[in-house]
């Protein structure tokens, strides 16, 4: 198909939006390993499960064969008021890089949460609500999850309780007032509302706060209250498989004008955006039916692909969570106050993880200040001011256009553009003021923490 | 048609975007008046208004013949990086107001400059940079203009310098950081920095600041330097203009699916949006080929419309600049801190105000806090988070819809949802907190202002 027939954004219609989540689990013939009790070091059952997730959602969390899972006709109503999002051409892009790539992005981020997490956080309160619960808890670094939760408890009315990582709550208050706008409560984390947020402030008194510490406060407050349950906004299998959709629109939109993907790039914090963006394309590959470079982006700051150890950890800080088998730098590891606070995760998705580790995706490091340089670069040529997290995407994809451009090879580059950076104007600020810092841990700090995993 | 068939958003597609921009003056029997020179009291001629203005807009602004202006291709392509913009039927609104009426909305907000701006600040740097200037210098409001005219200075490398309300500079630092992303130099107005600044300043210490000082600061400091031209974001004849984009994209959305709207509503500062999206409803209405109420939403605390007067006056506060006839409350008048900075302008453009004055559409002014209750329960039940100008659209569609509901009529409402309200928080803070009031003026004081209107 000639060049010129590709519109700027592809736009799918209603109709074409996808009926059904993919299942990645169900072609992978290495399983991700399942999750473990951390009491007797055994799989978790539905029973066990069910006593901090709602019910339907541990089912889509257990269930690693079926490849399809209907939709609900609510949840696909909800996708309509902000989906299909745009697949976009970055022809700006293109023309000043010079590169003979061609460069694509799924944005994610024309919704007021101003990320992807509405597509998971729809479904989970869905479900939520359906089981007849009063409400539900969850943490939040940036304040995407936790916004967008807050805007999909709203839409059901249903309770939100939000526990908001310290140095994200201090650093975008106007975050808190979003979702107060849609009648959340949120609560800096650690605090001293819950037992674990009171042992953390002990211990390290003065603490930033990570996505660890806020899932350990979010779980105890929900296991408090039968009419409450707990929801994750990335990690889990179940958040996987509702961000499928961002795959399987891409999917949909590149087959319909005959475009195969060389690279496939997405920023990974706990792997909810990256594994929906992938799903499809990684299905593919699973299945020998094509190929392609997939590629995983992490903060240098808080690295559990790249530095991290492939084995069975808490997924949270006050280790009241289940263990799951995954990279992690450990769950005793405090990232440096890195403003992509959506990437400070210790952990890695499961099945990320698993996929990795079979030799089925790279992934790469990269330091926040070359981050923003490329979030600066991009917004002035593509018009839009993406989130820091989003940005370590930008950035890799930059580096393989202009690797093109060396080569003069034609490759077609498809990332993931996440979010918007509205809430991350201090970020860019200290940017814009010279005050940025890379801080790397050390391989002796990554070590102290590795040291205290689990032992299964 | 039936119902089903009418997505949640309509998206045109690329090739059915707008190639002219629509010049609604062509279609009017009784012209706007001609802007005069304050000292001699005469029409300004082309050569006057080039010393202020670019050429191409300078034409632009005088003609009122040619009824369709040719988008050049560099605009059009910088048009299609966040256009068209999504029609949307607010179908989850329809839904909890339980009104028979239809409702939709030209969301304007999905680019960075969060609101319908942009589409005047590309075709303004365009046409300076095609001159071979230098830069332009500004004022901006609630700083939607500002980051507009950034991004597209930014784009096309042109030097950006804007003067921002101080209410709105103080009430909005993050604005100021997305404007230095785009490279933009940023000062708070009433400033030391021009004469005339320093003269509003003396008289009136401690001044919040308004469009109409920080129009004069601006004028001012492009007349400095012949490098620079001034620009501006409402008013003129021009902005409409480049503005007709949104309601032409809603003309053939809504003709695509066998649409008439019944009514339709925009709120209105200076006019820009509302001059923009009722251009080619208004062109049928003036011909004779179709009928519609169009209503204009004003603040109560600055009500240029509903409680101003007809007649010549300054455009800015500190009387340099031409005189226009319009609906004024008196160039001296200042609003009070309003948290809808965008619509804290004393007067009107000139082409709305004459069609408003011959009968062809209404007015209504809103006061805040009842917008600010529509905003929520939209943000709610819509999902997108409103600026507050946008909001005062949203209250009487609202309005509309349930008078609706109490005769039963199927009327169908079409409103512009300019832009998104992601640096307004501040603004939602104080809602959230019940401590936002609503300060209207006195007759008197509008009087006062009045009296001291120019004498032509």
């Amino acid at each position: 198909m000639s060049e010129k027939t590709i519109p700027y954004k592809i736009y799918l219609n209603e109709s074409e939006m996808p009926e059904s989540w993919y299942n990645l689990r169900a072609d992978m013939k290495e399983k991700p390993a399942p999750l473990l009790n951390p009491g007797t070091g055994q799989p978790l059952t539905a029973e066990e499960l069910s006593a901090v997730f709602c019910e339907e959602l541990v089912k889509q969390e257990l269930d690693d064969t079926t490849k399809f899972i209907k939709i609900p006709e609510e949840i696909r109503n909800f996708y309509k008021m902000y989906r299909p999002s745009p697949l976009v051409r970055a022809y700006c892009l293109e023309d000043k890089l010079g590169t003979p790539a061609k460069i694509y992005y799924k944005f994610e981020g024309n919704n007021t949460s101003g990320s992807h997490k509405l597509n998971s956080a729809i479904a989970q309160a869905y479900y939520a609500k359906k089981q007849g619960l009063k409400g539900v808890t969850t943490e939040t670094g940036a304040g995407q999850w936790g916004t967008a939760l807050s805007m999909a408890c709203s839409y059901l009315e249903l309770d939100c309780k939000v526990y908001m990582v310290k140095v994200s709550y201090e650093q975008k208050p106007f975050r808190r007032e979003v979702m107060r706008t849609y009648g959340a409560s949120v609560v800096p984390s650690p605090s001293d509302t819950t037992e674990v947020g009171r042992k953390i402030l002990a211990e390290h008194p003065g603490t930033n706060g990570s996505l660890g510490c806020a899932i350990s406060e979010a779980v105890e407050a929900a296991a408090k209250d039968p009419g409450y349950r707990y929801v994750l906004g990335s990690v889990l299998n179940q958040v996987l498989l509702h961000q499928s959709v961002i795959g399987l629109e891409t999917k949909t939109a590149l087959d319909k004008y005959g475009i195969k993907p060389d690279i496939i790039i997405g920023c990974a914090g706990g792997g909810s955006n990256l594994g929906g963006l992938i799903a499809p394309f990684m299905g593919e590959k699973l299945r020998g039916e094509a190929d392609y470079r997939i590629v995983a982006v992490e903060p240098a700051s808080c690295p559990s692909f790249t530095r991290g150890t492939f084995a069975y950890d808490f997924c949270d800080t006050g280790m009241i969570c289940p263990l799951a088998k995954m990279y992690t730098l450990g769950s005793s590891f405090m990232p440096s106050p890195n403003h992509a606070g959506g990437l400070r995760f210790h952990g890695m998705s499961s099945t990320l993880s698993q996929l990795y580790h079979d030799g089925y995706m790279e992934a790469v490091s990269v330091e926040q200040t070359e981050v923003f340089e490329a979030a600066e670069q991009f917004a002035r040529i593509e018009g839009i001011l993406p989130a820091p997290e989003s940005s370590h995407a930008i950035k890799v994809a930059i580096d393989e256009a202009l690797k093109c451009k060396e080569t003069g090879e034609e490759k077609t580059i498809v990332f993931g553009l996440t979010g918007t950076g509205y809430f991350d104007l201090y970020a860019y600020e200290k940017y814009n003021d010279g005050e940025m810092s890379d801080e790397i841990p050390t391989d002796e700090q990554i070590a102290a923490s590795v040291a205290k995993l689990p032992k299964v």
